[in-house]
């Protein structure tokens, strides 16, 4: 067979694989065969991997520091670990290079296969294995594992639970204790920082006759050791669940939970808990799936993009979110960025409200964290953390990069001044609210979110000495190498539309039902001289205009004095590779080159403000001389493209996009910190670009707007979306949308396309022909 | 002899001179050795010497630039240039070590000697030489040269204008044009960037008969040979002129007044020039000098400092003002920074108002500049170059220091962030007006400076957006370690100050002549809503209050809140002994440590403000996190610490002030820029903790003040002061004070000494016993 390792789509573009064996690759398959149940990770390592692999069973949410080091979500012990010793020597590929191997993740089914063949002393081994992480019940993983021996050996079969644990900053987990009652092994351990629990229990049981042999328990780690002699092919099933104190729900004993959940699961047993794994997946995949004819390449693409924003979302919880390399590892901190918010909510609005719902209310039961961190800087409201932890904790350091060539830390300002962050999370409550319709969540703490972060963003601006106008100084956009500015487009126009949207809100919940809202408003202390100064300062606040004569907007005061270089000039300046271009002294940092869409973002979030001709211009002024150094930059530049007729851009930047976990090539350090991972907001960005560019589907709070304009690679696309509460599937090819109505709908959709609106009944289709 | 160079303080401490020769100190001699008359500097190298010995005849005011380089002042074509071959052998201590070498400067009559004697083939030579900037004729230089020979040997004699020329960012003079007439040697030039003309006279006469031989003449050069047997000693004097369009007064030719002038005095003869010249300097240190009872060092070194103001000083001219390295070189641009007004006015103010007029006159002139640099940021009113140029042009560039690591230009901020260069130039106007009284300054440009200044603060300030207060954000105070700072304290006091002098000078001068001043008023389009707008501007200004608790004045917003490492820990993560410790990404940018006194210096120049418990805090406070990275450090620090109690210190600093140029050891580099030469702000220093610590003398509007507290070294100190046009001088010793008012006074002074107020009347004498 051919050892060099190659990735090939499935038969039924439903399937990412690999065959062969590459030691190279190790890390990245970890990131392309992860699972992940929005509870839990699991990283596509092999069985028989251990921490030096980067075997990582995530718990997002559940964070942890020991000493001076990053605070990052902690890692359960491997509950799926097995390996096999034939004549005494481990079957691992890293070792014993394998005779043919095989890795794939059906993403239909979120399930993991691997298929190693070994030939040890002239003994030839198959180990093969299948494992899930349970969609249906979230503590909840399993697998199943066969060996097929051909030979005469000495084998011995290992399974338990590893305690060898990969950390970025650990060892988070401490005073481990093992037990075995009944068969179940009982891994109990806690954090280092606050001591709570983490059980793991685990159960193995063998669906074929062991071979006689002995059966030790050392630990958590049982051996059983026997003699083969011809043909042996025995099976093994491990079910195992994992708690945490994010489970407790007062409960006071995890390691009971974690033993009694154990106990049903494997009543049920490995066949019975995938169906229902499957159930799920099932249902996920009928409301979120897209089909493309015409480009198999994409489709898988766009597909892997949706299984990963599936496996990360937190669809049982709305105390998560999903961090900016989901449940990959602990790069980053585990924490939440906005890249949720304007990334990958898009998504979940027109797939799954209820968890977008989550993702808000996560916001909201973070709100104290924000106002904390308002305080921290001597303002009012909200300050939304670049970094979120725990209870909206900005686990972002001052310090957040090392310099590559004095190996200093820099001072980076990513915590300090990004004040668009409260402007997104206020966009996505609004966004919420508006193509939901579910005024609820403004009543239930949405509406304290916006009026916080309306608070802060009016503490944070000042007044020219002429009184005219309102500034937004000292900040940083999206554009991270550009630190500390003053009025960054971006930033201006998202905080006047956030705090324009708080007052819309309140003149709509004080509408609905004046009496609950004059309570609200009272507890929350905002009043009408309140409103008209927050009025006033929407009305008065600086917007950098688009320069009447070619339409470009300044990214902020200053940034067309900068040194106008080629993106290749400034590249032909870097010495180190992994050379930070921002910071105090960075390479962009006194040039024009931007690491990341900024205003073409505002022109994109703010659609109905700039002209098409407006929103070229920005395109064809910021596109050359942005460096994409943020996975958020290429999926924007191309939504953007899809609306100004420049097609083969959007598709080649859609591909960039949706690919770029597939591919795993994108930036792996900066300065001499590890960013990889994978990156949710660039498949939220894929799933944007394919259904709001190229479908050119619009959730207006009124109506459903489509302006397809399908590239050229495209035959036709497929999708579903909910409006409201409404269910439709679209079909759009180059002569007709068509729009089916779920009939279980309780009103017709309205839909607007080319300049007419017509109502989509309750389970009828209606078709919008080209013209 | 010892070669080992030693420098010694001549007899009678009116001298500075080295005995030996050591080639490693040749820089340092030409800073230590320079004559200077306003007008010319010439830096303390041997007649022998080239561009590589750094001979520069510096001509302050007469700027030039080539390609991209930096835009520096010119050094004019040497006249003084002569050399001696012996058999061939030119003398040079560089290239023949010889056997005595001495060097010397006169303070009192600005003369520089030098005598060196050389044995080659055994011919024993002794060249002795004399030479002054005449202080008299500003742009003549006259010599002496001697030499004796004593052996058998072929003697060459070189002198003439040397064309070579010693430039950091040259060349600057080119289309070189060499004539003789009638003996005398003409040289005319022009400089590259403007074509402006630079023409040098000269003419050498020999004294004594020269023995038979050749007289040849190359260029701008003669040449004579010869030979000698025995003992033989020739005489040589040479006179020159130097002028440039700076001179030109609607002459047209300038090479015509250089000949005339010189034909003047060379028909005069070096005896008479001299004495005129010696005649002008001992007028000028019957008015500066200092003399110190019991302190031989400080004595010298305060001696030598106002030997270097004096030099320095344009007597001559409005339109010139002292650069940051004096005239010794090219370093930092021969621009003109706010250590004129800050370090150096309060000497000329005491001494010299004529010359206080010149410097304050000479920023009136430059006001179109410092408006079009406001202009260029987008605001009114003149904002003051941090490197001032004719004109006003600021000739700092953005990138003013290159990084030792990447080797990369450094954006730094000094250009477009040091606001409170404005607001120095604003205090040295109104200081002028109230030391001098000479309110006819007011009227011809000082009332338009400060307006101008008031009107650009009002436009870079923000109003808080409550509208409470007004702020100063983003700004660089003299700490430029910390840039980009928000409510500088320095500088927010200062402004106040400022904004509030103008309104006190529009109410004086109104109240003066109604008329006129409403004619101004008009010319200068202010008005009563202006005065309105500028007097809420002073009042509602925020002032960063001392605090309450400790009394210690936060230097800017946030700046507690850095990291309160110490200085030697702060050394010990320097990696390059050269490395800028500012910028963007500095050492010190994230700590405490600061480069020079800042808010210490707000306490020191707004004296009245601060309680003495306030200035004692913040100086307790301040001066361990200071690493002295500026020459203008130390002089603030011992001038507070005269008035806390602190005398040790006071004068340990008061030495470190005054001995900078006299020992040569101040930092010569930063990142990879050379910043050696004279430091006429530290000269300043040195006075003013002399006279106003020390003497604790303080000219104030109405009343002359005094508050001894000499050092333990000092039994006494005599100086002597001008103030509002009355002149006086002091002796202090540990018993009384005595004012001696000059007889020719109009009026008697006012002093005021421990709650009393006494007058001194014309030619008397006020005796003030301490109790």
């Amino acid at each position: 067979m051919n050892t060099s390792e190659e990735r090939s789509a499935g038969a039924d573009d439903w399937t990412v694989a690999v065959n062969g064996w590459d030691p190279e690759k190790v890390t990245h398959h970890g990131n392309l065969f992860l699972l992940g149940n929005g509870c839990m990770g699991y990283r596509g390592t092999l069985e028989e991997f251990g921490p030096d692999e980067k075997v990582g069973i995530l718990i997002p949410g559940l964070y942890d520091r020991v000493g001076d080091a990053w605070r990052e979500p902690v890692n359960a012990p491997n509950a799926l670990f097995t390996r096999i010793a034939i004549n005494g020597k481990w079957l691992n590929p890293l070792d014993i290079k394998p005779d043919a191997h095989q890795q794939s993740l059906d993403l239909r089914t979120a399930t993991h296969r691997r298929l190693t063949r070994f030939t040890v002393d002239g003994v030839r081994v198959l180990l093969s294995a299948e494992r899930f992480l349970s969609a249906d019940k979230v503590n909840l993983m399993a697998m199943q594992f066969v060996i097929e021996i051909q030979g005469q050996a000495e084998v011995t079969v290992e399974t338990g639970i590893d305690q060898r644990i990969w950390d970025l900053n650990g060892p988070h987990l401490e005073g481990f204790s093992a037990s075995q009652v009944d068969g179940t092994l009982l891994l109990e351990s806690s954090t280092h920082e606050k001591g709570e629990p983490v059980a793991v229990a685990e159960r193995a049981l063998w669906q074929s006759k062991v071979p006689v042999g002995s059966e030790t328990v050392d630990g958590s780690m049982r051996r059983w050791q026997f003699s083969a002699d011809g043909s042996v092919s025995l099976a093994l099933e491990k079910v195992a669940t994992v708690h945490t104190s994010l489970d407790q729900h007062g409960v006071t004993d995890i390691d009971e939970l974690a033993c009694r959940e154990l106990a049903v699961a494997s009543e049920a047993g490995y066949k019975k808990l995938h169906a229902a794994h499957r159930e799920v997946w099932e249902q996920r995949w009928n409301r979120a799936d897209i089909t493309i004819d015409g480009d198999r390449e994409g489709q898988n693409a766009l597909r892997y993009s949706i299984y990963q924003l599936l496996s990360a979302a937190p669809f049982h919880s709305e105390h998560l979110s999903i961090p900016a390399r989901a449940l990959s590892g602990q790069v980053y901190k585990g924490a939440i960025f906005w890249d949720t918010e304007i990334f990958m909510l898009p998504f979940f609005l027109a797939t799954f409200p209820e968890v977008a719902r989550n993702l808000v209310r996560y916001r909201i039961h973070t709100l104290d964290g924000a106002k904390e961190k308002a305080r921290e800087y001597g303002h009012v409201g909200a300050f939304y953390p670049w970094e979120g932890q725990e209870g909206g904790f900005d686990a972002c350091t001052l310090f957040n990069v090392t310099d590559v060539f004095t190996h200093r830390p820099m001072r980076t300002y990513f915590r300090d001044k990004q004040i668009h962050i409260s402007g997104d999370v206020a966009w996505a409550v609004w966004r919420y609210v508006q193509v939901t319709g579910d005024h609820v969540l403004l009543w239930s703490g949405g509406f304290e979110v916006m009026l916080e972060c309306a608070r802060f963003f009016l503490s944070w601006a000042y007044r020219t000495s002429d009184d005219k106008h309102f500034v937004l100084l000292d900040v940083t956009g999206p554009d991270e190498y550009h630190e500390r500015v003053n009025n960054n487009a971006y930033t201006n126009y998202l905080v006047r539309h956030c705090v324009r949207a708080m007052l819309e809100a309140a003149r709509i919940m004080a509408e609905s039902d004046p009496e609950k809202f004059s309570e609200l408003a009272s507890a929350l202390g905002f009043n009408d001289a309140e409103r008209d100064c927050l009025q006033d300062f929407a009305d008065r606040l600086h917007l950098p205009q688009p320069n009447p004569r070619n339409g470009i907007i300044e990214q902020f005061d200053g940034y067309f004095q900068l040194e106008d270089c080629s993106l290749d000039q400034l590249k032909g300046r870097i010495i180190d590779p992994n050379e930070y271009l921002g910071g105090g002294s960075g390479l962009a940092t006194t040039t024009c080159i931007l690491k990341q869409a900024d205003t073409v973002l505002a022109t994109f979030l703010f659609d109905d403000i700039f002209s098409p001709a407006q929103k070229e211009a920005n395109w064809n002024f910021y596109e050359p001389r942005t460096e994409h150094g943020s996975s958020l930059s290429a999926c924007v530049y191309s939504l953007v493209a899809t609306e100004i007729g420049k097609p083969d851009f959007a598709y080649e930047y859609f591909l960039k996009t949706a690919t770029i976990d597939l591919h795993g090539n994108s930036k792996q350090h900066v300065g001499t910190l590890y960013i990889g991972g994978t990156h949710p907001a660039a498949n939220g960005g894929a799933w944007m670009v394919a259904v709001l560019g190229f479908a050119g589907l619009n959730l207006l709070p009124d109506q459903v707007r489509f302006r397809p304009r399908l590239p050229s690679q495209w035959n036709g696309l497929c999708f579903s979306f909910c409006w409201q509460g409404l269910l439709a599937s679209v079909s759009i090819d180059n002569d007709v949308i068509e729009v089916h109505a779920d009939p279980t709908n309780s009103s017709p959709i309205p839909c607007a396309f080319d300049g007419t609106l017509q109502h989509c009944q309750p389970g009828q289709v209606l078709s919008l022909p080209f013209v």
